[in-house]
């Protein structure tokens, strides 16, 4: 499986990625939006942190060992990083696959992991 | 519930949907790709056609149904029909949520569904 993980301190590139293969039948993309409250809190931005090195290696333990149960052919993760405004994305997945149940499935699995186990965290609201 | 239905003759357009409000921190989007093969043999596109007035009603009904369990603000389906080279996408729907996980179960039931129950199908392959 090909992984690719980025973070970023400017907004997200949503330009296609290109398809791996000929294979492919389904891409799924996920994109994090942060939202205009936080809590009970009107906000107009939400700052993120991460501990790089062990997110990425984290990162790639969990998509590899979510595609054993969920065979796809490629996983891209971005998450933007520092000031992130109401409105803009502060994630980006985009899972390729032969068949959009495993592309569905891990896109949605990964998530529930990177928010429990990996380390990219809010770190203040504006 | 926004509800967007689209059958289109040319390639899909990908550009961003705007955002329904400052309330959305999940988009789903999924993306149906024609394969170079199907079942056994080599193809180099796929021909879709669809009852237009019928599948468009039976997709709102889907949409509106899957709301109810799902809580979504706007859903998204674009449909290319005629001749869809391999690598091009035949599908698009964009789910807006403010939560992960009704954005991603609307969009696979709605798949799921469409395949089941919606008059659009693959007439021929070249």
């Amino acid at each position: 499986m090909e992984i690719n993980i980025a973070f970023t301190q400017t907004p997200i590139d949503f330009s296609p990625s290109p398809l791996p293969s000929h294979e492919i039948g389904a891409v799924v993309e996920f994109q994090g939006i942060v939202r205009g409250t936080e809590g009970p809190a009107a906000i107009t931005a939400l700052d993120y942190e991460a501990y790089e090195p062990m997110a990425r290696r984290r990162l790639i333990e969990h998509i590899r060992e979510l595609g054993l149960s969920y065979h796809c052919a490629a996983v891209v993760f971005v998450h933007r990083l520092g000031r992130v405004p109401v409105g803009e994305a502060s994630l980006l997945v985009r899972v390729f696959s032969k068949h959009r149940g495993t592309a569905l499935a891990l896109c949605g699995e990964l998530i529930d992991r990177m928010k429990a186990d990996v380390p990219i965290w809010k770190c203040n609201a504006a």
